[in-house]
């Protein structure tokens, strides 16, 4: 058995900033040739970020990509870094013929190359592609056929050699992993940038310790940490032997460097460099290419790591949380705020959203607007006055009667257009607030609400980002309770008043108006909520469920009719299998209605 | 040769609307019959309409649809239109065992039927699968590997063969063309839905005689028509000889049946029904699956059909004008609108919007609200008053000063501040219209303000539709003059008023404001915005092609800056190659800068 440190650099790349990814490939590194790794691993196109979208479309963009992968090597020289292999992910396209029909050159890849010796030793693409929930890759990538591996010295001068699959090819059956096996690598290194969900955690370790075992190889994954956009990527890279034995893993949510002495299989000296055609075991065939590095002078550690690196896992609320703020943070800082800034009515979702903002960037960068107006409760100023008092963050008064009176002035509105008339005006106030002084608008609707419509367009819905869009009403306290808890554990003051989570919710725009007039319960509603829209039963399996057909009619007719206003809600952190975003894509104009049970 | 009379039956179907969806191809194969026809198509997915999205993924609606085509079945025959041919799309699932690794049994099809005598005698599915653009078929459906081939009496009683390929499949090479042609058959029947763009009613000719020239039979292919959504579906069916020559074609953006009688091959008897293996050339194999149709009593036409029915092409504006006047016009009729209402500032954007409007809905269903602040010059009202008195729409004057006054009352607003104040005070006041009187809210922006982010959130961007979205500033201009010089030829009263469309572009947000104050002339900025947004273009090849290298950076800054604007901006009728929306799909957050050049 061949002694080898790798070390997985699971870091926070933004899109596009191919300039700033690649500083922070040289950065991590240098720490990992520090700690005498043989090889560091980065996520999947932790160059260029992911996903990239339609700029993977852009020949400009694919350019600079390659572009920036060759000077990334260089540098990596310059730095004196050209010892370790390094694995990062990219974007490429394919050159030469066109292999097969239907499968245009020029394509763009979803790539990873070995950088090692100042050079680009060798590269290969994603072979299975994922075309579900959030991702769209058959829009933008054709899918690699070859397996790289590259052979590489361990510390005590042996070989051992290493081949690379990428995130989705882990996912499917066949493929790399099974070429893997024929290849008789001794490790397999998978980048990845797989998006947070809920328990998703479990998946991936048993995943991994399946796949390990088909491979037959120690197995190295790394995962993306951050927010882009509705996706946050969760870290939680691992190592696991062929045995499913768990020897490293890192924290969730944030960058780290995980180390780990793995005892490796020396390779075997009868395989050649060169090609080699196997059987993928997925109806297709693929080249395995094997390349052998260069002896150069490589990091030698002092001794064996201690303990193994393994982060301890969240329990689930804290996991939930921590994406939550996560993608909040994220948001607010790679697109160049500097601030927030959003209404608190003292009810549990502003107060959350508030919480969550706060402790993603500081209480002194997160701003609440009051805006009482004739029919809101004394409660609701003075909850939403002690929250911003125990948390210590900036909050104003802005009364909405006088433009309540100038828009009487010209309109003479009734029922939901007066009421939706007050939440926009409070819209208004925040956006105009965003616009003088700068801060990004926060919306704070919780999953509930977007999926029954109970929210106003223009009005409650206005911002840039939205916390709280893929969490559900129940979950909004349950949250709320485990934050509070946290801090009074901490011997800390609990950030949101008590009052704010027991008091019956209302949105407080007639007189004596509650959530429960026209809603259900939210833990009768929330689970009818969960079996319709993320596991997308019909009306017949929701009743046979033992959901009431009478409200079944009601709830669905509810959530169908509300798709045009969530096609314009603010984008938020997914955590659910199933979100209001990339993930769930029905048509406005439909006139499909379940049919009617019982 | 046998005679054989072909009815193309382009009708406008509602996406989910299965028992609508059914009257209408029951109404229609009764009036093909009626004429004489042996067959009746019907377009791609008719009986669900098109496109479904993740409907496709809910087993109730697959269900549900399949259950459709078999009541249709039967509801024909007990009509008594049991013996005429009736092809209609649908959806429908894998049944049975997976046939290769990694396509799953019981997964969503794109579907084709052929009914007659009362039961569905064969089925096939769409083999190429659009995954580009606007399409996300990989998301939906799996190939299919049959070519159905049914043998049915001419009017003579001798028999001809008629195959079935399914929209994409005549767009990429090889699949059920080439197997036509294998399979010797008589006669190709398409099923489309293939949305509007401009321009490519040529495109389609040219692929429809390519097409027949390499299946070696006349081909005939019928579209939908109709608005969803974004998308909108031009009809423009047509029949072409495998020489290429133009047999019938319809009408554009209105539903018709397009009868022919075709001179066919008789099929060879040699050929027994069964199966057989094909080479697809496209890297698959197909199975040609031959059934012989029972000899039913069937409609015998009365002579030869006269003059081939070819309705002529619209000139260009006229085509986009028409497309974007029923994109309106379902929008609103599919989602059970009875009215629309618009802000009217008597600039060119708004007056267009409202003549589509009266177009679409007639004038007495369009609503028109004057907002003038004291910013306003005295034209905004003088032309939108003229506008409103020329076509006899609803026109109200509400001045904004009591609303800016209240809110005076309660902030200290600047700049950019101050002026999207206004445009969100004119927005306001259109919803609450909107939710007081239930017209549905039209978004009046261009596609040039959209690209660059000229328009305000919560302001002029309000509304659940927008019918110039994707139409540049300069088409506008085109569009408007056109309508104006149409009436006048018609010696009616050209709709918009002259000063509207001569009168220099202003937000009049600020006193004396110019759209040229921050924007280039429009003719210049829209070819920037079509090689930039359309065409893809980075920062070198745009300069390259001839464009100011700082007009160059500072165009494609705002493009890229107002991305989170264009996602909570209300869907539009598509007219061009590129729209904002499902043909366009770039991350928010994104640091990529293209170069710098010159």
């Amino acid at each position: 058995m061949a002694q080898f440190r790798i070390g997985l650099a699971q870091v926070n790349a933004t899109v596009g900033d191919l300039t700033g990814n690649s500083d922070k490939v040289i950065e991590w590194t240098m720490r990992a040739a520090e700690q005498g790794a043989r090889i560091v691993v980065f996520p999947e196109m932790v160059l260029t970020g992911y996903p990239v979208e339609d700029l993977a479309l852009r020949k400009s963009f694919v350019d600079a990509s390659i572009g920036a992968l060759h000077q990334l090597a260089a540098d990596l020289a310059a730095e004196g870094l050209d010892g370790i292999a390094v694995v990062v992910g990219y974007l490429d396209r394919r050159t030469g013929l066109a292999p097969q029909v239907g499968v245009p050159a020029g394509a763009p890849l979803d790539a990873a190359a070995v950088l090692h010796g100042g050079s680009v030793m060798i590269t290969s693409a994603k072979h299975h592609l994922p075309n579900y929930g959030v991702f769209d890759e058959y829009r933008y990538f054709v899918p690699g056929s070859t397996l790289p591996v590259f052979r590489i010295a361990a510390q005590g001068g042996e070989q051992v050699d290493v081949a690379i699959a990428i995130c989705e090819d882990l996912w499917q059956d066949g493929g790399p992993v099974a070429v893997t096996r024929t290849a008789a690598a001794s490790l397999l290194v998978v980048p990845n940038a797989s998006p947070y969900e809920r328990n998703k955690d479990d998946v991936r370790l048993e995943l991994c310790q399946r796949r390990a075992r088909e491979a037959g190889t120690v197995l190295a994954y790394v995962n993306m940490v951050g927010g882009q956009d509705e996706l946050v990527f969760d870290g939680d890279s691992l190592i696991v032997s062929p045995g499913g034995d768990l020897l490293a893993r890192g924290p969730q949510f944030e960058e780290a460097l995980v180390l780990a002495d793995l005892d490796l299989p020396a390779a075997d000296p009868r395989l050649p460099a060169g090609q080699q055609r196997a059987d993928a075991c997925d109806g297709t065939t693929m080249t395995i290419e094997r390349i052998e590095l260069a002896p150069l002078p490589a990091p030698e550690p002092d001794a064996r790591l201690g303990a193994p690196m393994i982060w301890p896992r969240l329990p689930d609320l804290a996991e939930i949380y921590g994406a939550l703020t996560l993608g909040v943070r994220d948001y607010v800082r790679k697109n160049g705020f500097a601030s927030v800034i959003q209404g608190l009515s003292g009810g549990i979702d502003s107060a959350l959203c508030a919480t969550i903002a706060a402790d993603a960037l500081g209480a002194d960068r997160v701003n609440v607007v009051l805006n009482p107006s004739p029919y809101s409760s004394e409660h609701s100023v003075t909850d939403a006055e002690d929250l911003a008092k125990r948390q210590g963050i900036h909050a104003r008064t802005i009364p909405i009667k006088p433009m309540m009176d100038g828009f009487a002035a010209g309109l003479d509105l009734h029922g939901i257009a007066a009421e939706n008339l007050q939440a926009r005006i409070r819209g208004m106030i925040w956006m105009a607030l965003s616009n003088e002084d700068g801060h990004l608008v926060l919306a704070c609707g919780n999953k509930s609400e977007l999926a029954t419509g109970y929210s106003t367009m223009y009005g409650d819905a206005v911002g840039g980002f939205a916390p709280i869009k893929d969490v559900p009403k129940t979950l909004v306290w349950e949250l709320a309770k485990w934050r509070n808890q946290q801090a009074a554990e901490r011997g800390e003051t609990p950030p949101i008043p008590e009052n704010s989570i027991t008091k019956p919710p209302s949105a407080e725009l007639a007189p004596g108006q509650l959530d429960t007039d026209s809603l259900p319960d939210y833990p009768v509603l929330d689970k009818l909520l969960d079996d319709y829209v993320e596991k997308d039963m019909g009306s017949a399996e929701l009743v046979a469920a033992g959901h009431d057909p009478a409200l079944v009619e009601r709830v669905i007719r509810l959530v169908d009719r509300a798709e045009y206003k969530r096609r314009q809600y603010p984008p938020g952190p997914k955590i659910s299998a199933k979100n209001f975003g990339r993930d769930r894509r029905l048509p406005i104009t439909s006139r499909w209605r379940e049919p009617r049970v019982g």
